[in-house]
């Protein structure tokens, strides 16, 4: 059986790379969130709705009564991704994976992002009043962006910088 | 603030939920693979294109190089998340997770796999002869299924079975 063609899969980190990676985070209006599960140390993955922080972070509102946000609240590490598969071939279109710490806003924090993200995502409405919706807000420290096959970049935090425009 | 009107999010499993949740797999050309990277402990989630193998579990073709690759190697606890966003609120669409181990198949088994996944998912023959790309077989063990706002079901390995139908 052949060999790949392919001997360092990641390609040196570039301006187009950057750019690419902050528009699919500016872009996203859902991720899936990869976490681990507090009772079994299980890897868990789910569908949130998603939206960035006026400082540009990925934000969610999320329930206290589903098993991602028990995991969090657990063990804040998580991942996201993000990136529509689209028409056609699924690996052709570009996603980008982003390894996070989730944190929880409290007080005038949480009352602020709520009415932001309800104001970005508006079926948010049925659910952003709930006391047993937490606003939760992920810091980004590195990511790895898959532009399609063989366009595969490992990027860090300051590569992410400036998501917000 | 209000609490959620939501005392228990999962409801009773019924066969709607079963044939749901088996036509969500049956259905599905990629998935978002939730793993455990092995040196840092940390989830990371990518997608993932995804078959069912002529028994009716979830397989695909990975390549050695990747990050979830190389996770599983070390750590065939995984999850997935199949079903589409679609247009509209990205939460309305049903989707389900499974709890699965992760199996990498040889010899005979790995050369039908393989065939049997280049014949489902045409865009795989452009890698499908690589020896650095491995076929992996999914067996699930548990399952969330989520239909929508308030209809959560949590589904056993037996309330799968018959997806290849």
């Amino acid at each position: 059986m052949a060999e790949s063609p392919r001997t360092d899969p990641i390609n040196p980190t570039d301006d187009t790379a950057r750019a690419q990676a902050r528009a699919l985070i500016a872009g996203a209006a859902h991720a899936a969130l990869a976490v681990i599960e507090a009772d079994t140390g299980h890897p868990f993955v789910s569908r949130i709705a998603l939206a960035q922080t006026p400082d540009g972070a990925p934000m969610s509102l999320i329930s206290t009564l589903s098993a991602h946000t028990r995991a969090l609240l657990a063990d804040p590490r998580c991942a996201l991704l993000i990136g529509e598969p689209g028409r056609g071939d699924p690996l052709a279109h570009p996603r980008l994976t982003l390894r996070a710490a989730a944190r929880f806003a409290d007080g005038a924090e949480d009352a602020a992002l709520r009415a932001h993200f309800a104001a970005l995502r508006p079926k948010a409405r049925l659910y952003a009043g709930f006391a047993d919706f937490r606003v939760v807000v992920f810091a980004p420290h590195s990511a790895a962006l898959n532009g399609g096959f063989a366009r595969a970049y490992a990027l860090t935090a300051d590569d992410l910088r400036g998501a917000a425009g």
